[in-house]
């Protein structure tokens, strides 16, 4: 069997699976937000040692999809940009507790990894998975290789500058990045960007995002609730991320030649007909170069990074395992 | 020996060469612009017989960087953008006639396969090559893995979508990419659309760059000799080229997380001031969120692709040689 964690910002959620990647059980825990670099490791034990106790003989790896950014040969967080805490270990002193391969990986590498080996990439050689949530990442597979490069990070596709004006700033610093616009914790930005250069009826000033704008405090909810409802203005707000969500898409197209794209993430699956459908609708020609690939949102739902997880401990990919020096104590 | 040859839309260069990448002999001849669908091959067997013919019996293996786009399944050109002939075959009659491995590749893929054998990326395993000339293309390698995708495409960077206010339309029918503000055949588009939303006082107006916008016929090179003068037009205009090159390599960077960048093709070769320092001045955090690669022009100037297609004869890669079905026959 095999144990598979999904570190996130807010939860960190551990399950453990059989060779097929089925799940058999799975906790959830808050993702320790005070204490050192050691709390999570220790709360991941602690749980171990509750809930997972009868099966703990038989693991025979443990998987983990984490956020980053990850310093892999160590296998921790370092800097999260959405966590307190400055560094977080989580291979080496896991594998020391447990005595058994420990394998760390960027969230989006762990979900893609999963979808190739369990999920609708199963027999394709060319699979991307696109997470629209809070920020926006990715994980590619080209020719059946994972993508990782130098330092584990060559898919970093939400920082792809899509807006060569660079109107906006993104979280990590830089200016015009696709996650800057589109990036659920960005988007109510963007929106206020755009409040203040439209001239707005009063129709659209009766909005409830506007209200909110007012207020400086629109939330990015809020914005696709109403578009729901047909506000006119949150609905043009959503037109023009979908408008930056489709140029974010093309480029992928465009830059793996993929057979399959899927899309994860709370943004993309609470609002299939807001937000995917018009992704899905990209056709050839308009900005798209290449064949345009299947487009599906993950059938894993939130345990697509879970899933990713217990894939990445089952069939580790090789390259993956050359950057994961900590593991040579083993 | 191993026999290089570099298909570009004006002139298809051959050349022999030993196993360490070293040109023995090299020749060009003019690609045909009219003919059938195996003329050029014809071209290339002519040229065989009368320059080659003392090598011909030690070549063990013949490799080709072409212009695109490929049918890498069969070896040929299929429509290619810059050539009125429709198909182009190559792989196939050239192997039928050698009776040797023929491996056809995308241009920039070859090049960035010599830079990887024999040149600033020996010994690297995350390299991407970019060429700046009438179009913009790349070929990457990543964890030590040439990057081809479903149909071989996966490397489309000069379609990255960097203005996602599409402004302007690229050759290849889409919207807002890359190519279509900085490619050497679209330039003259980008700087003519710039001039008219731009005021411009009366020195701008003195300048050559304004008079052949008038005539409705700005040249390229002018831009750049111009710019080199330090007309102030001119400048201005290849500062929002560079600015828009930029966008496009901090995406690279992001995208890919390479060790080595090299840059060819004429437009960065011929301006290394204007056009490469500017690149090279990339900074961590402005929009590059990966450690910054080393950026560099490729040591082997114009002969880059012919070298490439040297290294494809001499160390195929093995994801290329899957997708040639035409090497059955062999």
């Amino acid at each position: 069997m095999f144990l598979g964690i999904d570190v996130g910002a807010t939860w960190t959620r551990i399950a453990v699976a059989d060779r097929d990647g089925s799940i058999v059980k799975k906790v959830r825990i808050p993702t320790p937000r005070e204490g050192n670099e050691l709390s999570l490791v220790e709360a991941i034990i602690e749980v171990l040692g509750k809930e997972f106790r009868s099966y703990m003989d038989r693991i025979e790896a443990v998987g983990i999809g984490s956020i980053g950014p990850l310093d892999l040969s160590t296998g921790s967080i370092v800097n999260p940009p959405n966590l307190p805490i400055k560094r977080i270990e989580l291979g080496k002193p896991l594998l020391e507790h447990l005595r058994r391969p420990v394998y760390v990986a960027n969230d989006c590498v762990a979900a893609v990894w999963g979808e190739y080996l369990y999920g609708l990439g199963k027999g394709l050689e060319n699979v991307v998975y696109v997470t629209l949530s809070t920020g926006i990442g990715g994980g590619i597979i080209v020719d059946g290789n994972l993508l990782l490069g130098k330092k584990g990070n060559a898919h970093e596709i939400g920082h792809i500058v899509v807006d060569s004006l660079r109107r906006l700033r993104c979280g990590c610093g830089g200016y015009g990045h696709w996650e800057a616009y589109c990036g659920g914790a960005n988007i109510p930005r963007f929106a206020t960007y755009l409040i203040e250069r439209w001239s707005l009826g009063t129709e659209e000033k009766r909005s409830k995002v506007y209200q909110q704008y007012l207020e400086g405090s629109i939330r990015t909810e809020t914005i696709f609730d109403e578009a729901k409802r047909g506000d006119p203005l949150a609905r043009k707000i959503v037109e023009e991320i979908n408008r930056v969500n489709v140029a974010g898409f093309e480029s992928v197209i465009n830059l793996y030649d993929p057979e399959l794209i899927v899309v994860g993430g709370s943004i993309a699956l609470n609002n299939p007909e807001l937000v995917l459908e018009p992704i899905k609708g990209i056709e050839y020609g308009r900005g798209a170069l290449n064949e345009i690939p299947r487009i599906e949102p993950t059938m894993f739902g939130d345990d697509v990074v879970l899933v990713g997880a217990i894939a990445i401990a089952s069939n580790p990919p090789k390259n993956l395992v050359k950057k994961l020096r900590y593991l040579e104590q083993l």
